[in-house]
């Protein structure tokens, strides 16, 4: 459990908290490529920290993230126009580049012109395997190097990316990633069906009890949860949690991998990316196909909020019949049966009201981690993993090994990018 | 009219308020008996006092009313699977029994299983006359004999029961019905018509300024209003109000009797319940078709939400021509003319803005036995009615009494429940 | 920009706020005389400074404006009977006349009747120019006489009234009013086309960077744009701000000339009225027609919730291309143009992370006199506007003058109402 005060240090990220300081000190995901496609098209709003932003692209393919809201007098830059390598402000006129200089100042005559004296709020942004990336930390201290995720540098046919918006605080996502005990449970399928996305990874963990062992990285964390496999065997799979709210899925040799990050739009909502890839080649549409089942670790989303299809407000579209004979809880996908608990927790939750046990290792090493890493940025001393770009070359990985062996030792191999 | 401190302290009932303390000496109505039809069903939500619970029904058809998030991790026990005598929480597999039991805990291996110290909330609840009725005040005293309400106890082909959401606070909807004096004008119709449910007795309440007496009971106020019928004879509706928000409707002998609840599902919302029953035969097809015209004092809700389709949103469908020419307010029934008006208030009415009158007696003894009694309960007296149970045993009635006759006197034989 | 404090103080306008009082010292609109058509018709709703209210017309044609709540428990007059010179709750039949008397009691025996001493609020009403208009400052000071309004006194077919709900505070509608330096970019058309409203005027505009005077008046202020037009001349548009948050738009000699309202309904909201009227003659069919192609500075509305149609909720329906080819933002009309950046500014601007130039002379001369007159109102200073009654005859106009003429002084002529 967390006490009161460590809860909501942990789950307030607005300008001026020390958990939205951590956050500020990384690259974010900020919205998908996607929604950004062309130069010159329509600006698009995004939510980020308790932040709203208005992003764009400009005449130059350059993308620009500014304050949603006129320096001048505050009309939205959302209705503004995207032309001439700057936004525009529809009310006076303004013109913002993507650097957040104010290019024009056409209301005003010549002489009684300040353009030089307005500096709106502006982000450095970045393209990476699909999604628009932000550092919200400017003025802080220097833009760190961007982390060296596998999936942002392998060619584009080989990654698939996905945004979905979460209805709680960005912590309960992130918890459920690095607990690999509840996969035996909230994921079970009763008939095991190789066909739908992610079952065959799922049908090995039927020990419910796994033993875990943490690891420090850089990074953040490298968490392993062994279930039984034989009498000799165990099943080992390895989650990584990259800091600030980054895991990685444990995936099989020779299956594609995934990753996750639970990123705050604000303190109760959270934009929920998940990226799949192959190292070694381009998905194919079959793989593509599995994903778009909505089965698996891809909640369907309406193409334009982002919201899930199965939510709160329609149960999730549990199926009680189902929930009896099919699946452990009823709902159609993992991802799915992940926002269930996730959300249903409320939109910030008490944990203070918790009872944890040994099965709950992981949960409680992430929030050990960002505890003391918040704290510690609190008197200054910036994350470690803040500038360990290049730590962030790591797998995820999920392997039979022998009874005893060193889970970590064992993984090396595989969670290691040769690249 | 009541100061604001007063008013904050009769309409504030989550854990830790006065009013709360009051409500949870008492068996209260949590969910129709239909909402839970079978063993090992759907478990549903149930909002009471401001708590969020989850009730089922186990394979051994007990009911449990436990605390909605699951004392592990805090998912939502409304996605549990309901089976094996327990409800069992799809984030984890932990189970637990009606009585709040942990009986299993399948995520952790054995030797750290901790479930024999996981205690979460969990009320006791029987089933009495089609209602499931909980006490939420387990631990701080012995939970208390069911009361001897009549209808509770006569064959279940005797009774009506019915619930709607309504949206205000619980005291609005209370002092409606200990209110005698409304009913001369908020339910006039203007062209008699019998065939409309309760039309009947509200026609004998031609004289809309009613003498009021009021004789404190044992289980709380037996409320005399008496019109003027004749040069020599009184129209006499005696209405019970008994602790701690219930109340029976005034009718005349030979026909069926009403009850209803007033129970809060927060400070803001309210669950009623109206009850009909028959001490002498059980109700005719014909009785319940009446009822179901839902012109008299049972709204026609929304089976699944429980939400009046007359509500405030669309302004209770009131028809200004029919308010011209056939009834005092143009909207349809009996209970949606009360809505109308309690809601209308707001979600909590401020009273220290009314202005009472001699009419308002019924509200004012009411009000009096709540202040008193809640404030008792603050120095550690239990209210007696909540040890009273035998008292409930009553029946409201109307009858025609001689002019200047006691009314209570003469009501005696008509009220007293022999069974 | 304004401090947190001065922006606290003009946009607050509840009950007990300063610039609450400001507004008391006026007569404001409070409804469409449409609203209330007949004698004894239907109540409507009226929430205005932060107040529920209840508007209806007796049977001898009079308008009651009163508290929305029954002064005896409560109940909603919206309800009421309108019936026989008086509203009549339907909780217990108490009536009330325009004026706030409690003329009927009914549910009171004789001698318990206490309606003498029911005083509710009840503000006092006037029709004119096709709006009902309010005194809310009843009891503080003798109610103004009513304002010199041209519209307000010409024949009804001389007018087009209209209202129009805004999810904002007024004081971002009223500073759109007097910010003459927008139109040349919020509201500029790439193809200009003469048969939309309001654009021949807009055309004129060409000049982005006006230069401001202003000129201190009895009413409030008489603000002057000057735009180059030639080589010898300026085109000058001159725009009254008449306290409380009353504005003139400019007109062209021999055109139809327009006024506006923002009336806060309360801290978050506002009523937009829009008036034009001839002086000289009726309006004809072809000039409502255009009027009601809502490309000008009406707002197509929802008739019953007064909604428009083009919205937050819907980005004012804005067309991207058409943003790119026909117009500056790509939304249809001016007002609904006004809308999405007053609106987009959220419900209450923060205006101390603002910007301003010498464009914003209007706006910062109208926050400069409310501040004046709000903290003059503090100590007792009733505002001069508020007895200049006759001061408020006057008419906005844009003409082309020569370069360097004083526009105020040119502008005389066209100004004055001479009726």
């Amino acid at each position: 459990m967390l006490t009161k005060d460590e809860n909501e240090l942990l789950t307030r990220v607005g300008p001026g908290t020390s958990m939205g300081a951590l956050f500020r000190c990384f690259w974010l995901p900020a919205l998908l490529v996607s929604e950004l496609p062309e130069p010159d098209g329509p600006p698009m709003r995004v939510r980020l920290l308790g932040e709203d932003l208005v992003a764009f692209r400009d005449t130059a393919g350059r993308v620009g993230l500014l304050a949603a809201n006129c320096a001048h007098r505050g009309a939205s830059l959302f209705f503004g126009r995207n032309e001439g390598h700057g936004l525009r402000c529809v009310y006076h006129g303004w013109k913002y580049d993507v650097e957040g200089r104010c290019v024009d100042m056409p209301n005003e005559p010549p002489e009684t012109s300040f353009a030089d004296k307005i500096h709106p709020t502006a982000y450095p942004c970045v393209e990476r395997g699909g999604i628009i990336w932000a550092y919200l930390g400017i003025g802080s201290r220097p833009t760190p190097d961007f982390p060296a995720l596998e999936w942002a540098r392998v060619p584009a046919g080989h990654v698939y990316v996905h945004k979905r918006f979460q209805d709680c605080n960005y912590l309960q996502n992130l918890e459920g990633e690095v607990d690999s005990s509840h996969i035996s449970f909230l994921h079970r399928r009763f008939s095991p069906d190789t066909t739908i996305a992610g079952q065959q990874l799922l049908n090995r963990a039927r020990d419910g009890a796994p033993r875990f062992s943490v690891t420090p990285t850089d990074y953040g964390l490298l968490i392993a949860a062994n279930r039984r496999w034989d009498d000799e065997h165990d099943y080992s799979r390895i989650t990584q949690f990259l800091a600030p709210s980054y895991t990685m899925i444990p995936a099989e040799p020779g299956h594609s991998i995934s990753f996750t990050a639970a990123i705050p739009a604000d303190d109760y909502t959270t934009w929920g990316y998940t990226v799949s890839w192959r190292p070694d080649r381009p998905l194919e549409p079959e793989d593509v196909a599995r994903i778009e089942t909505w089965t698996g670790i891809y909640a369907e989303v309406d193409p334009t909020s982002f919201m899930p299809l199965a939510n709160r407000a329609n149960d999730y579209l549990i199926d009680r019949a189902k929930q009896s004979t099919e699946s452990f809880t009823g709902i159609r996908g993992i991802r799915e049966q992940d926002l269930a608990v996730q959300e249903g927790m409320g939109p910030i939750y008490q944990r203070n009201r918790e009872h944890l046990g040994a099965a709950d290792a992981g949960v409680v090493a992430t929030r050990d981690y960002l505890l003391r890493t918040v704290r510690e940025l609190e008197t200054g001393i910036v994350p470690q993993a803040a500038v360990a770009a290049e730590a962030y070359a790591v797998r995820s990985a999920a392997l039979v090994i022998e009874r005893g062996a060193p889970p970590l030792e064992a993984a090396r191999a595989v969670t290691a990018v040769n690249s």
